[in-house]
């Protein structure tokens, strides 16, 4: 069984992790899976949006603790093996980032620990209503402190130091309210919904998707200033763009733009 | 007609955008008619709070997208026009921030793409019940690359990245849930609640107003750590006021403290 | 009268500011007596949660006003005597957020300016329904520039702003839904809810949730590559610890963990 499928149709690459059994733990094959993916993602102009969902009753339960454990039995007791795997996680994510397409997280049962930092990682998040998301290594002695980066850029601080402590499972409401996902919807809608959200996007000219995702989180590390001076040149760098003369063009004509 | 009218009274100077056939587009002539005028306020001790608002149906559209277009023209295709372009706005638009006033947004209408960038640039904002507010320049070709300098320093990630992406319209209730603006209010209060609110801040020491605003965004980009450090010496100076030392002596003895 | 009470239970250090006839001010012997006893809270490993409360009407109203004016006697006017005042106080707020255990605000009545500071430099604050935040300085000409440095850390950027600036004071349900406090409960809940919250994270194993709460304050200060890097060997050390093998052995194993 491979450790996802991916699906693609209309310009939208759906992946799903396939390790039901497992909760779609990010274990070494699932992250190469999807590393592995990620970068082909990287050059295929065929895609213009993706979308990540979990098949079975999961989104994602986090890392395989069992393969950590595994570890243990190392010369070293684990610490390369540990190190060099949450290198290759946050590589994964930082990926999910960068790549040119923006990358929804379909959200449905649990996203914990890891799995919740893969939601808080995505671009954007539509949750099932009776989705729950923790970042409760806490609970077993492992405190979430690599999904605590992308926590603390998504929801306010006092939250985000409240689940990471306390390791309490929020809900799909209380995740919309603090940020952590786009919206949250009844859980029979959660395909159609994350569908149609993809479709708006793919319908946006590509060129113009890329180069504002790319400048959206190197803008959000530099100062106002500097990130001014960042962003001007990028719209510059899209004005330039013909197609970009086009859409604008057909406004001003009061026209569809033809981008084919 | 010219591009904006000023109005000043009870140390409030309220400038309009007055090309409303336009929707108050960020023109060549509307960047440098604002420019001027903020620079003039910088010195104006008679103006103690600033209000921002759009003559006709709408705050304002962002960029006069027919003066960008003849660019095209130049020999360079536009490049060093753009490149100014985005320069002069975001002079204009870091220099709301660097006032010694505060600037309240009073919005109404549509606030759009650098218009929307205009309202999270101004330190306060109010806007009628009724009020759309968009990032929408994907929907043209051109994604919103500098209004999201300012956007995602006011709302959380994956909204802002919501709203870049899909071009989707906000209403005032959600921009003040997110944090875009401070409140919405019925659309006949508008005037009143907005004048109410700089009516409060006027009434405070302009010193010390002054010396918080400015520190307010600078230590923002600092590490904690610096931001005290910088922020006790501006504490001193505010002390070191004569007028801080009449405001804090009035209200030992209880009694309204004398500033004129 | 001491400064402030401390009693020790179930390893829950609960600190009591005692000043209650001036509000529980923050006067150079209540700065240096909460600094004595956070020092020794840093190397008390009996203790897993600080719980922070004020005796009396309120939480905390801020500096020492008769204090602070005491000092324009001085020489210099009260320059030095301010800034050492200042850096004293960032210390000890500083300290709060290095402490190996989370620190609990359990605020009632009101927690103003240097007050509501020491609310949103908590690691987690619970409130009374009855409870108003404000940082208020500017009401007196005195901006408060340093309460700013950890509200802005808290809460959106024109929330934050409007607060300084009219000094209008929220209540807790607003507190609540801008992010400066966890939750807002019935007054007579108060002590009950609060120690609650500290029973659950001192529940966990200590090593865990020192180790990420150091973590959480310098990776938010990173970008987010070097915040992986650095979080990346913070859960490699964490998983080296014997008793995280414990807790994650009893989790594979469906038993509880035997951290005794």
């Amino acid at each position: 069984m491979p450790h996802l499928t991916r699906t693609d149709s209309d310009a939208i690459a759906h992946i799903e992790l396939n390790a039901p059994e497992r909760l779609n733990a990010l274990s070494d094959g699932m992250l190469a899976a999807l590393q592995s993916e990620l970068d082909a993602l990287k050059t295929d102009t065929t895609i213009r949006v993706v979308i990540l969902s979990g098949a079975g009753k999961a989104f994602c339960a986090g890392h395989d603790l069992r393969e950590m454990q595994a570890a243990r039995q190392n010369d070293d007791g684990g610490a390369a093996a540990w190190g060099d795997l949450f290198t290759r996680c946050a590589t994964m994510m930082q990926t999910v980032q960068s790549l040119p397409q923006p990358v929804i997280a379909q959200v449905h049962g649990i996203a914990t620990a890891a799995g919740c930092q893969l939601v808080a990682t995505c671009d954007l998040a539509v949750a099932a209503d009776s989705c729950k998301f923790g970042v409760n290594g806490v609970n077993i002695g492992l405190f979430c402190s690599t999904p605590m980066v992308a926590l603390t850029r998504n929801i306010p601080r006092k939250h985000a130091f409240e689940m990471l402590t306390t390791g309490r499972f929020i809900d799909a409401a209380e995740a919309q309210s603090l940020g952590l996902i786009n919206k949250s919807v009844p859980d029979s809608d959660l395909v159609q919904e994350t569908r149609a959200l993809a479709q708006t996007i793919a319908a946006k000219l590509p060129v113009a998707v890329k180069t504002g995702k790319q400048a959206f989180y190197d803008q959000a590390q530099m100062t106002t200033a500097d990130a001014y001076a960042y962003t001007g040149q990028i719209m510059v760098d899209n004005m330039l763009d013909a197609q970009t003369n086009e859409g604008i063009a057909a406004f001003l004509e009061k026209r569809d733009p033809d981008w084919s």
